[in-house]
């Protein structure tokens, strides 16, 4: 039975995992001084279209936060997060365990509330005891949310805005960046991302690679960078596997393409549970779906289909997710249609 | 001008100062290793009334909350603490430098909401992410609260109970508790605290020390304690500062004294404040009282008294804080009598 | 030109290629909890042939090492290391970025002094002021170390000894472990390894994984391992990427083939360059060779091979190393055989 | 039984506590916005006589070098220390625990060996797997050394050149620094101190204050000062109690006439064991003076007269510390030379 639980469900794409077989028994020095790696950082800045400081890789999603968040923060500053931002909620304190508060703020649907931010920041600093608080020094957002929802440009704009009145940074967790890219919803392209961030992530894991995800650090980048990811336990020895990914990944419009894909699929998916009568938890544009299901329907639906039980709702039904990926074919989302019997049936 | 903004506006105590000055060409050993700090955690010991396990003396409450809290959590446990806890506001980040994530969780009046920890928990361990989360390790009170507010026993049992029942530590931190065991509304002793705790903090430095804090450690000494404080860079050389002051001040019942004098002090203040139509923030029975009063009315209030703006209310109102201590006395409160206007004619 | 410069020039064995090929559209849950690295952890058990507690696995070797040694220590503790040792000099600080000290002992061609060790921790204990200095917690080995050379049984005994006297944990770092089990005159076995150690990784990436290693607890688990593991950024979403390659790694013996084939193309290098002239910096029986050449000499050789600048010996002149790997055929060395000149014709 | 086992064995100079006194109901603020604590930074200054950035007040040694020196490095780099540094042997770690690499290079007699510096500085930046390996950030030196020792101006100067060449920082720990001010052979003034270092502390503990230490840093003030003391646990709430102490200190001479005073009983002790027989461990212009005595001896000795056992010299032998300070009278020397056997005695 096929699962739509998540979208690492699978191993690489199929382009991916042939650049890694026939670059397999080349010859390269290691950390990262492989000519891959160069070739993919350059890739990578030139499907961003303006000119950005730093593209250097890391292994996996949580470290990505982790590492990038504490080069980006002085030592003592604490990084502003929607409540359910995955560094506060889904990464067991990382960032807390380089020292730095994750300080929680309201959130809607996954979209961190600009208004409770401008609020926050202004009280913080009409505050005379202020210098007894952790100073923000970051905005953390996820593009797409944790919730598959999307950032709007205006917002985006004016939460950069908040961040130079009040001398913050902007990092955007783009884990999933590639489904937002390929959303016909999505206003934000890769150079506005550079243009209003101080750094953010390009998901590869849950896009098609074995791991890896690339950091770009748009307007400085952080002094001894190797060394400083080596401090955190961050560097592999063999950055091939990363280079050599990343650079087949941005060949070509594997990337753009991945995303486009697997946003129709998602489409499809979406008005599959609509037509079967499934109530939406909330509207997501990319390329995770989520319904409602009390206890029974769940255990009824776990004999036909595959999915994430992703929590539980303020009324106590089941969010149940559905997700589309690189991986997704026609012939899926077709079994699907099949396979999943009407709401009322459940 | 008098003021009543804090309750460590004035040095020591005169008996501990006395103390102080008797023992001060004694020639003793560093690091806690005189007789004096010994025989204060006796004093203690006997104070409390029930056996204990370790008794150690800290410099200041932000050092006694970091390396308590430290101490007492694995690695990577996170401390849960109401939204409106020291160590979540005013710590400037002292336990997420330790590595700790502060856990923040709704409260009323600075008291922790024991049914929406109930809630945090039951939710958190009924989540199957929930190893990708920060594993709640410790409960952490303020007793008083920061509001002047008291936990009820009934309310700690409970707390502790959920301690219990998901394998977390409870510590108190006392920074004022002094102000709360001279208080006829409080229901919980040093026994009690004893009983309930893993571990609780008694203020030195807001009782009339020119800075100490004890430690208690109720159920478990922490290993090689004088190493981790150090490592902390909380050890003094002079152990004696501590030792001594803690001595005299558990000599013939001078923090019992202090705490019921000053709490009667606070009382007079909340009548006056009350017979002047001063409107409470909400109701204290501590030595910290609070009204809300207006930008024009805190302009004029100035010029008669000191006070602490302790922050703005929801509303807009500034909350104002009067504050008795161990140095108050009765031609004090006298004076504020005297100088203080009648709400309507500020 | 071929290069021997170091073991991790080249992607992954065939065999393991293959292994991530052939599962790659397999579906399957993340971070560990897939049948492949389910299955490697017991194969690795049934390698080892005595029980252990727990198999776990991370990505790099510094992240092994800092993750083990963060785990296996109290957060007060400190891990002895021979001066040369890894965490000691070439991991950029990341034992000490997560709260430990490394304390340096002397040591011989890689090898920790043993008797150093024991005349330390002798002197440590009788010192009166012990508790202001940083506890040992665990000594950190590496087997086959830095300098290529072995740890014989007696040895080893002789250290776990004196962690058993002084209560320290025992950790080996096996980033090149397959080359030492592949050597005739190695000693220790797996299953003397289970029973010395506290702890003990199985390095991948340089014995022909992508990237990977294994971690063995031999005596406790720690609590919470998932959780620990990705608070230090180092739990991978596609675990299945670690387990699919150990799984293949430990079957039908090729971890233990590989070993064995490159320790025979290190002993034909090893008498290659003996046969031309070339002195050896050091003995040593595993996959890395080093003998000393002045300036002009290696501006010589690096017309006619690849080889790496190692570092300079005492006296001025460079160590050089070859290296064999899993990717090292006979051709390569007979290439060697051809392209090495005689010493005396640099 | 007069003892000269250390410094820090009695409370306060006079003058101080009076001061303490003096000013005991005063109404300040906290945090060090009292009147005391600006005034004694504003004399400090005068002290100093050149300018300076900052200067802040803390509570004790090991606290003072933790807390500066992790605001001196940035997060990645470590500190270098001569062996015998206090960081390195007797902090409990307390360096690391902020992330920092204590990095121990040579020395002779708790002198950091220069040509040792340089050399490891040169061999670090020709390396190149140095980003590999931990960045010195900062030189830390204690003046006087934990043997008594000092520093010559050429030789300080040398260092400065060295950090300068290399871009790191320059930190003096000057936990005794008033003996070394004190002494006629010294040759480092406030004012080149200053001009050499980036930062460097003035002890006040074994100066005579019941507590505290001040911190200089002369070319740039750490960002949010006061709360990153407070993220370090480190901030008093009543900082009068520094402030008062050290504005007193710096009052009608008496840092200096302490310093002055003491290196004259210092002398007298020296001589005193010079002229009954006891042999040097080396020598020492400060106010620790170091003898050499077997097993037998010390017990011996134990009978006449309070001393401290510092270490065991190679040889086996004690080393024994006699040590005067602020609180040394001229009877009390007298009662020392009367006490003292002749080593042929003992």
């Amino acid at each position: 039975m096929r699962t739509f639980e998540c979208d690492y469900t699978e191993g690489a794409h199929p382009k991916i995992l042939e650049a890694l077989i026939r670059t397999n028994m080349e010859q390269m020095s290691g950390y990262g001084f492989d000519p891959y790696t160069g070739q993919a950082a350059e890739k990578i800045r030139a499907a961003i279209g303006v000119p950005v400081r730093e593209v250097t890789f890391l292994t996996g999603g949580t470290q990505t936060n982790e590492v990038a968040i504490d080069l980006l923060l002085a030592p003592f500053e604490g990084a502003i997060s929607p409540e359910t931002g995955h560094i506060n909620v889904h990464e067991a304190g990382a960032v807390e365990f380089t020292g730095h508060k994750v300080i929680a703020l309201p959130q809607s649907s996954g979209v961190l509330d600009v208004d409770a931010l401008e609020a926050y920041l202004a009280d913080f600093y009409a505050d005379a005891t202020h210098e007894h608080m952790v100073r923000p020094g970051l905005v953390y957002l996820t593009h797409p949310t944790e919730y598959g929802t999307l950032y709007g440009k205006a917002q985006m704009q004016r939460i950069r805005a908040l961040c130079d009145r009040y001398e913050m940074k902007l990092y955007v967790d783009g884990a999933r960046l590639g489904y937002a890219l390929g959303c016909p919803e999505n206003e934000l392209t890769l150079a506005d991302l550079a243009a209003l961030c101080d750094a953010f992530s390009i998901g590869g894991t849950k896009l098609g690679l074995l791991c890896g995800e690339a950091v770009v650090f748009t307007k400085e980048a952080p002094p001894h960078l190797m060394s400083q990811i080596k401090r955190h336990g961050a560097l592999l020895a063999k950055g091939r596997v990363l280079g050599v990914q990343f650079d087949a990944m941005f060949t070509d419009g594997l990337y753009e393409a991945i995303g486009k894909e697997a946003i129709r699929h998602a489409h499809r998916i979406r008005d599959i549970l609509a037509a079967k009568g499934y109530p939406f938890a909330w509207q997501s544009p990319t390329n995770q779906q989520f319904v409602l299901l009390d206890d029974r329907e769940v255990e009824s639906l776990k004999k036909h289909i595959g999915f994430d039980l992703w929590g539980r709702a303020a009324g106590g039904r089941w969010i149940v997710r559905f997700t589309s990926s690189w991986s997704t074919t026609d012939a899926d989302v077709d079994e699907l249609e099949r396979a999943l019997p009407y709401k009322t049936d459940l």
